[in-house]
């Protein structure tokens, strides 16, 4: 176990007056015992207390090392796993569940009476987990680092004729060359009018002069997850695109150079949000500026209008404002940014002065 | 909406004396509506009623066809989106929740007293899903030819030298050259010990003479799964890996052939355990005998010892005995089985007798 970690975790559960939390996002797991497993239909937790008893819930078909430094307990896929569980459980106090847990391990747990309550306590793992330690800030500056590379080599894979898929499927290939693990999640490869759907899925579009060209993607290096977005312009770039693109830049440079320590996670979209919508295009960026990214590419936290709390150091998110047409074009420009003391640090450095390819 | 399916659920959740449920599965809202959006982090989800005042909760971000047959509800990042589906619930009534639906969504609508109960409903839409309808059982059988096929390539994928990592790269190219939209499951390729852990993953250890060459693969095609595993010698096998491989052939055959309608899971999951045990291997075969699948690679329901249900027709399942032993070798031999009224039809027909390759 990673006692740094833990301890921080048990000070913030002591701040909402909690004294054990039930642990189930296997990503959080592995953050604070180094181990993975993917737990799939099974059940997989990781119960923290106070008083130092601490377990951890195995599966028997589940891999672990020796020595993980908590107590292990293994149970079979006959046992009844929940009521295992809940004699680990002090009943007479209110237990924090993770907000990843399903409904089939909490009601047999709650049926049980295995808690004098339940609360949704993830925010103690997720403040935690929010605030990158050092070791965690050079892993993900490893994996933005190789994302700027490979953007570079994505581009010259946009010719005459070339389909999204076809670019797509080459993706992992380059990241894997780069020295990264995998995908972060699945590449994001949008032509034209398809860049107007922010989700849009490579699909069999060919790439036509005067497209824009999205890339929104990201790989896994050691754990850690990189995530960037650049848009691009083929053979030439019309007056309404190169305007929007503008608008969008300005956009992720203002609220990029907001970020402190102390300002609130709305004002940064507030910013990027104004400057957007005084163009007229404010019903076209339809979500949120940005959200927190780290062992999962979409970790809690986010840089939203309602998000109240304050930005502070270590933090690690995405600033990624967008204009979408329908039926015409899209244009996104998104980076991870490194809360500093003094500031900010960006991550990912590809240029994003407006660029025509091909 | 597949009107159909839904009253398959409305009469399943009329015998558990539920009148309202809401479903958060994506795979169960495409099974139902035939639309797919991976919601990550955010709210989906189906909420299905007995008075027919069906609800379609959506993200703004969500893509959904303009007709979809049922009410849509949407949201933005920015709306109390339990408060909002809370609004469509019958607060009078108890309500069935899915097994799936998470801590962070399942207690808001608790503490916001949405429902006169909340009880894990899962099962109504589990044993409807569990029944492939005629449409179903031919997307399985497709996707499970292409999985025969698909081993005959990977067999020859194993040449001296050749890495466990290095085969398993090269197999999404075969599926998808065989027509297969992707994996259904991330391949895993076990060489000799390797194989003694049944969830190892490919890692750089080389094939030598006398290994065990594993192979649980699946493929996904049209949004149905398949699921095999196949154990093959390499150059040559040693008198005591044939006798585990003629062991687990035999609980393999001899589960399947007891497949039919009215027979209990545990029957099953004994046949092939009791000829195990009888040879001393009891204690080295430490899963279930087999999972369901369909839409997903593992989906409810399962043949094991505890499992009293009784075999259906139109069901669709895996029968998949192995032996592990640590440090040395391992086998499995996984077949999907069709249940039909006169009794099994297997879904995929590669051979099981032992082979020695390369």
């Amino acid at each position: 176990m990673k006692e740094t970690r833990v301890n921080r975790i048990l000070t913030a559960l002591e701040e909402m007056h909690l004294s054990q939390i039930l642990i189930v996002d296997p990503m959080s797991i592995y953050y604070l015992t180094g181990i993975y497993n993917e737990p799939f239909e099974r059940f997989y937790g990781l119960l923290l207390r106070a008083d130092g008893a601490h377990a951890l819930f195995l599966n028997r078909l589940f891999n672990v090392p020796e020595d993980v430094g908590v107590t292990k307990v293994w149970y079979s896929d006959t046992d009844p796993v929940m009521e295992i569980v809940s004699g680990y459980i002090d009943h007479t106090q209110v237990l924090g569940v993770d907000k990843e847990m399903k409904v089939r391990f909490l009601l047999p747990l709650m049926e049980r009476g295995a808690a004098a309550g339940f609360v949704n306590a993830s925010k103690a793992v997720d403040f935690t987990r929010g605030i990158k330690d050092i070791d965690e800030q050079k892993l993900m500056q490893t994996a933005s680092a190789i994302n700027d590379r490979a953007m570079d080599r994505f581009k010259d894979l946009i010719h005459e004729g070339v389909t999204e898929k076809q670019v797509a499927d080459q993706m992992l290939q380059i990241y894997q060359d780069l020295g990264a693990d995998g995908f972060s999640f699945p590449p994001i490869v949008s032509f034209g009018a398809n860049a107007a759907d922010p989700h849009h899925m490579p699909d069999d579009t060919a790439v036509k002069p005067g497209d824009c060209v999205l890339f929104d993607v990201g790989c896994i290096k050691d754990g850690y997850c990189s995530d960037m977005t650049r848009t691009f312009y083929y053979k030439e770039v019309s007056d309404h695109c190169r305007e929007i693109y503008e608008l969008v830049k300005a956009a992720n440079e203002a609220a990029e150079e907001k970020v402190r320590p102390g300002v609130e996670f709305r004002e940064l979209d507030q910013t990027a949000r104004q400057i957007i919508e005084a163009a007229g295009y404010g019903e076209n960026f339809n979500h949120r500026l940005g959200h927190f990214i780290g062992l999962s590419e979409h970790e809690f936290g986010d840089v939203s209008a309602n998000n109240t709390d304050e930005v502070e150091s270590g933090q690690i998110f995405s600033i990624e404002p967008g204009i979408y047409l329908a039926g015409d074009t899209g244009v996104r420009i998104e980076d991870l940014v490194l809360v500093t003391d003094q500031g900010v640090k960006r991550l990912n450095n590809y240029p994003k002065e407006l660029q025509i390819i091909g």
